[in-house]
């Protein structure tokens, strides 16, 4: 791959790659072939392909480096969707997991809910419990960020029909009719979601969800209000009174919703909502919307629920997205998965967790992991490089926004987690693909944006390599 | 621990355990203090504590025997809520996750679906597809039982209104309504499921789940149709022609719930059955109810989803459940999970995966496992064990219900996936707290049934152990 360089002046230029840091990473990419090339064309899987990719060779992939079966190397800003803390094979992780005392966990995966094993509250504690929200002292884990949000769905209903009934004993005629599906056991409550919202795809959560038609067709659902997310406009500085009043718009809607559906007999148990709205296409809010967002789920009696599976862990430059609002009692929910290796979810103690409960109930081997990324994470001050990278790769892309208004807009992030609007979807998807033929792995979000998701490792250097890789690819576009 | 003997007579006093297979096992129960004990009582979770039974010493733990962090020594015969295929720390498996050509694959968790790892297609093909059920090729992996069923349901829901428009391709209204959870394009579909079914506990799940009430309670749920599960009266031969009238009302029920829900506008896309109701009271059903059944679903043009989350990975002698009933075309979707260490579907061609995605899709991690978990169930032919094992267990359940006929009746299994009913709720929960202290770990399942849910290396010795000891305590008892 040959590196264009971008005319002088913009200043992602100036920045050289500190050699120390790159002991366990590569110096760029480095590409062989088109992607996906031949071995990865001639691999076949029984599986659902239409969505694959390239098949990848995971021992060769270092730091922020994916490598493929054909030996191409690509500076991954996509991370598996979003999933990787801290880069591939960090050395860290090796040695964790070739500690022979840690086999145990590997091969004897317990039913975690009445079997826990003796280090488990240890590595709770120096994992979830040692990054708890404001506010929360319990957490409860679970095997992927779906059933997270289910969980902490019901968790938010039981609370609701408790605070209902005034105390925690149910009914004959609640008992009774539960088993059939129908009311008073099985109430008709809802959960006020947002459009653009993206909550998983089993059936509870995907009553939330509505980011992608694709996502929601021919499943059944649940007649739940769905309230506008705010429609920012940028520059924010330029827009400062149209978005305030866009904000306080969809606030409003939430609070009619809310009467509305107590009116229907459905009454609204739970909010939910994204601190960034990832998948709906990176939208966000100020810190006020969340504020009187929460303080109107309070004022109504609502269960307000946090999801940071995809913006926890760390990208933001705050382990939660939610500690950029400033509250100290910003939810009480906060679902997690992703980033932090095993799902789960961190409640006030009200929402109590008696009757949340399945086989696996998350996997301590996730816990272990977890534990030593939380190490690194803190050893090598990532949450204050995401913060440093950010603002060079926000800037690298306001610079480029400049350089080609017609094709790009709206860039914006917190830390990492940054974004940028393209013309349109045929574009954005050749863009897409233009940059990993040229070994670069971004994903989209939402109809037209480009969403960058690096992992805690990606540096300054990254962002440039990045930067001189995508200004090239966009004069092609030009 | 005294081991008392049965009187004599009973068939199983005779075995000896054959000392070649003790390798990796030990002799028998060793109790120290009651369960729990003070070190476990003197531990503390900041999760959900009120259903831990006590903290374990996994690395302590060995084959059918779980350690306990006061260090008593239990013969497990619940093994973590039936999950544990081939007992604790099998040899095998330490070798293959002490193997660093694995590490990567331990610590670079992939988003199966767009970027699989190199070796995924053979580790699928060494596990999974070498034991599809009859009729599918096709495998869908997830992370655990309750995704596994959402999505199954996901698959017919989807299949289903592709067959109702004869195409592929949704309408405008079709986009446009599934966004706001309204009808056509999250259409009023049903799955048809039994009285005390048990499928998980995320929402859709839960609207098939009915077998206690305190999964369900204060959940909303859908309006979906539930049939009559078999009642069988035991001993089986007694009454043959009962079972038979009562095995025909329940599928009379069947076809007319199926009419019923078409009629109201909420046809059923799929019908949901357990091969035995495992978490329901261990139901059982004959080979001619499930045949007749997969011919009703046939006959109204509904999928026939056969979960075999509990029953699936060998404890009933065969690897399926459903093998037993001996047909070429058992159903279009069978799910598992637990033994399997990995959640996911098996499904026949007609029912396209292409729109069921998630991040993670499973976790090639554990395929890893699997596939040698599988190489050990071959290679010390665990299949034929379990048959012979579970052979005396029944009888020695036989004799014990002989033995104690106000306290025991209709115990009844396949393979070592054996039950008997207890007189009542009480006695049932004091056996199995005493049978712990003596170092016997079971569960309870329905209203007053013990399920016995030994993993794959419980050997005949392992059942003439556990006969004492269960003797011992029914006597006590008595």
């Amino acid at each position: 791959l040959r590196l264009v360089f971008p005319p002088p002046g913009c200043r992602y230029v100036s920045k050289a790659a500190p050699q120390a840091q790159v002991e366990f990473d590569f110096s760029g990419p480095s590409m062989k072939t088109a992607v996906p090339g031949p071995r990865s064309q001639n691999m076949s899987l029984s599986q659902n392909v239409g969505a694959i990719n390239f098949f990848c060779n995971y021992e060769e992939s270092r730091g922020n480096y994916l490598v493929d079966v054909d030996g191409n190397r690509m500076l991954d800003i996509y991370t598996q969707i979003s999933s990787i803390p801290i880069g591939y094979n960090h050395p860290a992780l090796l040695k964790l997991m070739s500690n022979p005392n840690n086999l145990s966990t590997l091969v004897n995966r317990p039913a975690l809910g009445i079997l826990p094993p003796e280090n488990f509250p240890d590595k709770l504690t120096e994992s979830l419990l040692s990054m708890s929200p404001s506010g929360m002292t319990r957490v409860q884990t679970m095997a992927c960020g779906s059933c997270s949000n289910e969980n902490a769905f019901k968790a938010m209903f039981i609370w609701y029909r408790n605070k209902e009934r005034g105390h925690n004993t149910p009914s004959e005629e609640d008992l009774s009719s539960c088993m059939v599906n129908q009311a008073p056991g099985c109430p008709d409550l809802s959960i006020l979601s947002f459009m653009g919202a993206f909550h998983g795809r089993t059936m509870g959560c995907l009553a939330t969800t509505h980011s992608k038609a694709i996502h929601k067709l021919d499943v059944p659902s649940f007649d739940w209000p769905i309230a506008p997310f705010p429609r920012l406009q940028y520059p924010l500085e330029e827009f400062s009174r149209e978005n305030a009043q866009e904000e306080a718009r969809c606030l409003e809607e939430v609070e009619d919703l809310i009467v509305k559906w107590r009116q229907k007999g459905k009454p609204v148990a739970g909010i939910v909502i994204e601190p960034i709205q990832a998948e709906g296409g990176d939208n966000h809010a100020s810190p006020d919307f969340f504020k009187s967002l929460r303080n109107i789920a309070r004022k109504h009696g609502c269960a307000f629920h946090v999801d940071e599976v995809q913006t926890g862990g760390g990208a933001t430059g705050k382990m939660w997205a939610h500690e950029h609002w400033g509250m100290d009692d910003p939810a009480d929910i906060v679902s997690f998965s992703k980033k932090l290796l095993t799902g789960g979810y961190y409640h006030r103690d009200e929402l109590q967790p008696y009757r949340i409960f399945n086989t696996w109930m998350g996997d301590p081997s996730k816990n272990l992991i977890l534990a030593e990324v939380l190490n690194v994470i803190r050893r090598e001050n990532l949450l204050e490089e995401v913060t440093r990278s950010g603002k060079a790769l926000l800037n690298g892309l306001y610079d480029l926004q400049a350089q080609y208004p017609g094709m790009l807009s709206r860039a914006r992030g917190q830390g990492t987690f940054c974004a940028i609007d393209i013309c349109d979807d045929a574009t954005r998807n050749s863009i897409l693909l233009k940059a990993r033929d040229k070994g670069v792995l971004l994903g989209g979000c939402g109809d037209r944006s480009i969403r960058f998701r690096p992992s805690l490792v990606f540096k300054e250097y990254h962002v440039h390599i990045f930067l001189n890789i995508f200004n090239e690819v966009l004069a092609q576009h030009k």
